[in-house]
């Protein structure tokens, strides 16, 4: 089970961080730029190159002490398909190193559309009689706004390859209660429906410690949501947005996890892949400044949620 | 408005069909695929080259009698980075043929995150001073779970770059009702509070039709919800999908369309792209096949709406 996986790493590092590889060009310094530039011009290609050399630094920077990376799906299409093709290489690399990958691309569609996406991302995709890995995550974010047909490909992908999905339940922006919080004829809110949906579609895959290789989305910008999940959804693993620079802290997490401190991971994105720009550092201490951020948030993580326990 | 030019050629040609670009090996004829792999082996760039030149086939045998293309994105990811150059290729040849391009992504998240989506899909991203366009569809499929923050960056795009989306609302699959149709405390379906959000949404950016920018999607296999919509949500232009091979036909669609016979486009996608399979047409004959598909489509519906008046 995909999860067992990432737990055992969160114990051997007592940390349940993941690291958000979200970059811009805006956050990359100016070495890396100026290098992608001379070799490649203004073009996507030169963006592409920048990002992927700048991915690199931090999961070096980051491999021995963070368990998992979550590459954003959006900030690397915005750089066409070279940003693309800089995710794959981002998700090799990552794994290379041993870390559990988490792809956060909110994908949902129909049936027959979804097995292609479980095929992009979480399986293999047959070409001409040869089954190819095209990007290779560990896990993949999605939304299940159109119910259990557009789960089940995923289903099937996370019990052939190992594989484990994350569905939105409670989002960690501020307009999530719009729909999210709305109070059904049945007395659950939309969120809680979907974390019951959760339970359901992992009920046939669990693992070690419990926990499914259905998870959900919990933000940490919503603490007494994430306390009344964590009762109500006992074998869903949370991954929790919104720490650091969307508002969370460790205090406000610390309801995600059970009393052996698992069941969920916390993302940071800005604040590590940043943390060059907050300590005013020398744009080629960029690596050992996310490094600085991420043992902090480790710590904080660890005096929040106690130690986890195998 | 985006959907002011869409109506315009659906007008032209008598036509509210969108051909849906959803392409896998195994729809492609034979002498293409030989032709790939001959010059690409087993490979991504193989099934990538496969793909790009399906599509223009196909793109040139429907732009003068079919307005609107929509490729969905995951049939494109599931081919890797590779496949995803075909995806912008493909963009650009439609758009040069002079088609309405609607990428279906399905695309979802956080405002942040949400801004990049929108440089990806609908407008530029800057890349070293200058501003790149990465994809460039006219419209773009979004899913809403996560409320107005995540619909914002969507509407400025819109509105400086002639743009349009497009919310799921009631999708065609069996299971949309799960989530979709949960009635809420207030009395109204989930699907039914997103056709509120759409007209909400779009308000500020309507057209000369009345149709805004921000459309919503709502399957041709549910024509009551359909015809409920249709009233609810007047400014708001439908796509509609699940035609023809998942079941829908002309007079289930019909309710989707406003006294004028405008209001909807009307998407298929397997019933076109194997057309030459159905029909047991030789390879070299796909693009023939798929316009007289497209062409019986076209009629039916026209038959079925009546005349689209300007």
């Amino acid at each position: 089970m995909a999860f067992d996986r990432l737990i055992e790493k969160i114990i051997e590092k007592q940390n349940p961080t993941v690291a958000g590889l979200d970059p811009k060009l805006g956050y990359i310094p100016a070495h890396i730029l100026e290098k992608a530039e001379a070799e490649f011009g203004k073009t996507l290609d030169a963006a592409a190159a920048a990002l992927l050399e700048y991915n690199k630094g931090l999961i070096d920077a980051l491999c021995d002490v963070v368990p998992a990376v979550k590459p954003q799906a959006a900030y690397y299409e915005q750089y066409g398909w070279q940003g693309m093709r800089t995710l794959a290489e981002t998700v090799r690399y990552a794994k290379e190193k041993g870390m559990f990958v988490i792809l956060d691309g909110k994908r949902n569609d129909i049936g027959a559309t979804m097995e292609a996406y479980a095929a992009a991302h979480l399986g293999k995709t047959e070409v001409f009689g040869e089954a190819v890995e095209s990007f290779g995550a560990d896990a993949l974010t999605v939304n299940g706004y159109l119910g259990t047909d557009g789960i089940k490909p995923l289903l099937s992908a996370c019990a052939a390859g190992d594989k484990g999905i994350f569905v939105l339940a409670k989002t960690s922006n501020p307009s999530s209660g719009e729909l999210q919080d709305l109070r059904l004829e049945t007395g659950r809110t939309v969120y809680e429906e979907m974390a019951y949906r959760c339970e359901q579609w992992g009920e046939d895959q669990r693992g070690k410690w419990g926990y499914s290789a259905v998870g959900a989305v919990v933000g940490a910008t919503y603490p007494a949501q994430l306390r009344e999940l964590r009762e109500k959804a006992p074998h869903t693993f949370f991954l929790v947005p919104g720490y650091g620079a969307q508002g969370g802290g460790a205090a406000d997490v610390a309801p995600a996890f059970d009393g052996n401190g698992l069941g969920a991971v916390v993302n940071s994105s800005r604040a590590i892949l940043c943390a060059w720009q907050k300590e005013d550092a020398p744009g080629e201490e960029y690596a050992a400044a996310a490094r600085r951020e991420a043992l902090r948030m480790r710590d904080a993580l660890r005096d929040a949620v106690g130690e986890m326990r195998g």
